[in-house]
């Protein structure tokens, strides 16, 4: 099961008036870690994809977070995201955010392939073939 | 069981290039709703209780969210929070987030009490009589 | 001339560790302001003057902006804005974010309306005569 | 005059539904180099500072900013900070953030060294020497 890493720094403003990362910001991280996952695999950007299958992007579906360490400005987070599950309209994927061999905060994710719909709205869509092959 | 609702209005710059809410966004309103929910029983803001009590804030420990229509900038989203459980030292909160008579998404979040530690990072307290009082 | 006055709660998760609002927030509240005044003056949304103009956003040029006094959680922020000038392809908008009779902070900003270009970027366009009778 | 960079990847979440970066955005990137020039000239982190000194942050006074070229995802962008003048209380940074070759944006802005005040709210100081000398 491969494993891509996406590094970051905390910043002063990513923390709250209690001095440590305000939460949402993690969920920030782990957005473009989960999008960083794909282009190391291979697959071209969104905005490419849309000109040739429609695909606009990943929009979660669910997702189950853990909190297990305060993480504060200065600390660099290393987040391990893989790949744990390939359906036909949706996968899983799983992160640990990590401050050297410490646990900060990790969270799966159930994500689906998404096109626009004529009303605005947004629709899930097969797996593109071309995903699946590099996913694989 | 009391339930309060915190409106929000989605802006343009809350959206992503799909057009649609970005998720992180949905927990920075969640947050904010969190908090309300405290102000709206009569707790203090966290200031005056770091001043009195210690207490810097609710970290969240662990969360569930899903998500289930999309939205986008116009919206009007109100956000029906309650207080379900009050244990020793957390507390659960759930959320729902609505946009007319439709759930957009919901999200259940397990937050704790916390004081700063010396080394700087945090530990959670029990629960302060004063504010169990007040979500009584 | 008009002025339209848009309405923000600042929250906990808006300050940074010293306990204030940190200040990219305030341009968050000010682009929302910015296109809040359109709305008030009859100005469709951007997504359907991207399908009947072809105009995406106002996408700013220029800003400056002065910080006066700070501001924190639980304050009631009200930005204050106006169209002050009205060019070909440009327009310049002052907001003035006041908490009660104080003023917190003033930005005076130049925007274009844009479209799309071919290669993915975007490019100024004349103000639309639609949303030019509409301001006026 | 010493200038330092500070690298930024542009993410997805950091676009608007016109599919490039969202302003707010850049001052965020352009406060996490502010700060890390000072770190960079061995200025030690804020949360040292107030220890030691009671300097709380560098909150801003006045910002002057240009925009060029629109970014998208994808984009790594550079960021050439500099201090171009220091004053008794205060201090001027210059930003200038590049893509390869291309100039992005600028930003010209006006600094402070703060403590707490006892009402809560925050106060200039003299720039403290030990900060004078590292700067120097």
């Amino acid at each position: 099961m491969k494993e891509v890493v996406y590094t970051i720094k905390v910043e002063f403003g990513d923390c709250d008036p209690a001095g440590i990362v305000w939460f949402p910001n993690f969920f920030r991280w782990i957005d473009a870690s989960s999008q960083h996952f794909f282009l190391e695999c291979g697959v071209p950007p969104w905005r490419e994809m849309e000109r040739t299958l429609g695909v606009i992007g990943t929009p979660l579906v669910d997702t189950r977070a853990t909190f297990v360490n305060a993480a504060s400005y200065g600390d660099t987070l290393r987040i391990h995201t893989s790949l744990t599950e390939l359906r036909g309209k949706s996968f899983v994927q799983h992160h640990r955010v990590m401050r050297g061999g410490d646990l900060v905060m990790q969270c799966e994710e159930v994500r689906v392939f998404a096109r626009r719909r004529e009303d605005g709205g947004i629709a899930a869509v097969p797996v593109p073939p071309g995903i699946r092959a590099a996913l694989g």
